[in-house]
């Protein structure tokens, strides 16, 4: 079993891939970074995101460096996604740095690390869920979820996936439920309404999603849509796990939700020119720990 | 200030004309119904709704009375939309016709009174909604904002719509959003993952919502989505107000709830063969009366 979005930035003989994710599930194709704008191009039209955009700063960072520090690369990433840290991404490089090795050394250990953790994570997650687990996600995991699966059924448990479209971006769709259906695991696609009557039916037994960013006391940011799936689980007694990376010491609240642009709320009216379109589109929302049953964390080095 | 969907199906000159709803906002056409058919072919294919198929089941009856009888009528149009009482509707024609009328007759009083009825209903909401009302809506309410938005103005009191797309079909985007901008009733589109977000930071402060059924104890079926809604908006104190008609005496978990068709949710997947789709689609859910602050009835005759 294996998702291209487990690995969707990669570095081959010098020559930085990037996994489209925008063309999903239609066509599977990489696209080049040559230049630095390339890579800030890919970031601003979301062709990679979560994992895909830490890989593509830290490859980045490294092919890039002679003409741009990665404190200041994370500044121009940043400015294009604000609700991610790529600050921590460059402190993280700069820290194994002052201990002496190259660049390219210090993110080829980050990335080695990388699949081990996640392995181990899901199967820290899978230990926890029901024998029978009926799993609510929502947005994309970059292939986690994949690993999750294997977890559970080595440990001979059930699982099928329901997984919430993620309107306006449709990464559940497009992202997650191809990847689960490629390696044909349970999934059941849904729109993101219909999850209050789910969780009244006992349909869902448990909430997996992931997280953007994610404070050591617990609070989360995830895909616009999450928070409502906590309020809701808890309400119904519904154990909500998170899995987070680089949870830091800091206030949720003042961590900037990144607005993105209307036009993907108004995909559908596209050709109806008459009616002066205004739409709200807060990319992300917050997550405080008292809706959270449990989060399962990757540190940083 | 006028909208369609208040008069989606029309008798002209023993002409049956139902307004297309499936291809807004890009067309406004009325298609013509000439034999009994189409009628159910209009319905099944959800080309009218919500008050449109009153209409539609009403003026079918009139028209198409020397092949049908009301509760035949009743029993066919029920077999394809099932959680729409289509009975209840056979019944009230029924006892029009015992008082002496003709079928004719019993239609044009219902619909002249309907009207009015709608009209002094968004009244008495108007007043009890707040004097800056930024009000949450799902679905399509055939027409019945704008009315609501004309009784606020006339009480000087300030309204902005937030209009949840209403995923799969779209009602929220396609038909709500189009009639409010067509008014040039101020107006914002939302995705349905968004609610709890904007409810959190206070930008919400009422719901108002249709229903396709209602009892007398006070509880709802609506749209798939509105109890999400409403179990939210209880936990953030936000009012949440529900336009009823004929309210019946019976338990609202008895109702058979609609299940259609999943190509519905897979629009964005057209194309992708090889993923062996699954989906799940109630077309409606149930809100109960605890959630529920008022509801504002239109009785039966």
């Amino acid at each position: 079993m294996y998702s291209p979005l487990l690995f969707p930035v990669r570095l081959e003989e010098r020559k930085l891939l990037v996994f489209d994710e925008t063309t999903l599930p239609f066509k599977e194709e990489y696209l080049k970074v040559e230049k630095l704008e390339d890579a800030l191009d890919i970031l601003a039209k979301m062709k990679t995101r979560a994992l895909g955009q830490v890989l593509l700063f830290f490859y980045s960072a490294v092919l890039f460096q002679k003409e741009i520090s990665p404190e200041e690369l994370a500044k121009r990433f940043k400015a294009i996604r604000p609700t991610f840290d790529f600050e921590l991404l460059g402190q993280i490089l700069n820290k194994q740095a002052k201990s002496g090795i190259t660049l390219e050394e210090a993110v080829k250990n980050f990335i080695e690390g990388l699949e081990q953790k996640r392995k181990a994570r899901a199967k820290e997650l899978a230990k926890d869920l029901p024998s029978k687990a009926n799993i609510l996600t929502i947005c994309n995991l970059s292939g986690e979820l994949v690993y999750l699966f294997e977890a559970l059924k080595n440990m001979a448990k059930e699982a099928i996936f329901y997984v919430s479209e993620t309107r306006p971006y449709l990464q559940g769709t497009r992202l997650t439920f191809w990847e689960l259906r490629k390696n044909k695991i349970p999934s059941i696609l849904i729109c993101d309404n219909q999850v209050a009557s789910l969780m009244q039916e006992k349909i869902i037994n448990c909430v997996v999603v992931g997280s953007d960013r994610s404070t050591v006391n617990g609070d989360i940011i995830n895909k616009i849509g999450t928070y409502a799936l906590a309020r809701l689980a808890k309400y119904f007694g519904i154990p909500f796990y998170v899995l987070t990376q680089y949870p830091q010491d800091i206030d949720i609240d003042t961590i900037e939700i990144e607005e993105r642009q209307e036009n993907e709320v108004f995909m559908f009216l596209e050709g109806v020119g008459s009616l002066e379109y205004e739409a709200v589109y807060p990319s992300f929302d917050i997550t405080k720990k008292e809706f959270i049953t449990k989060t399962y964390e990757i540190k940083a080095n």
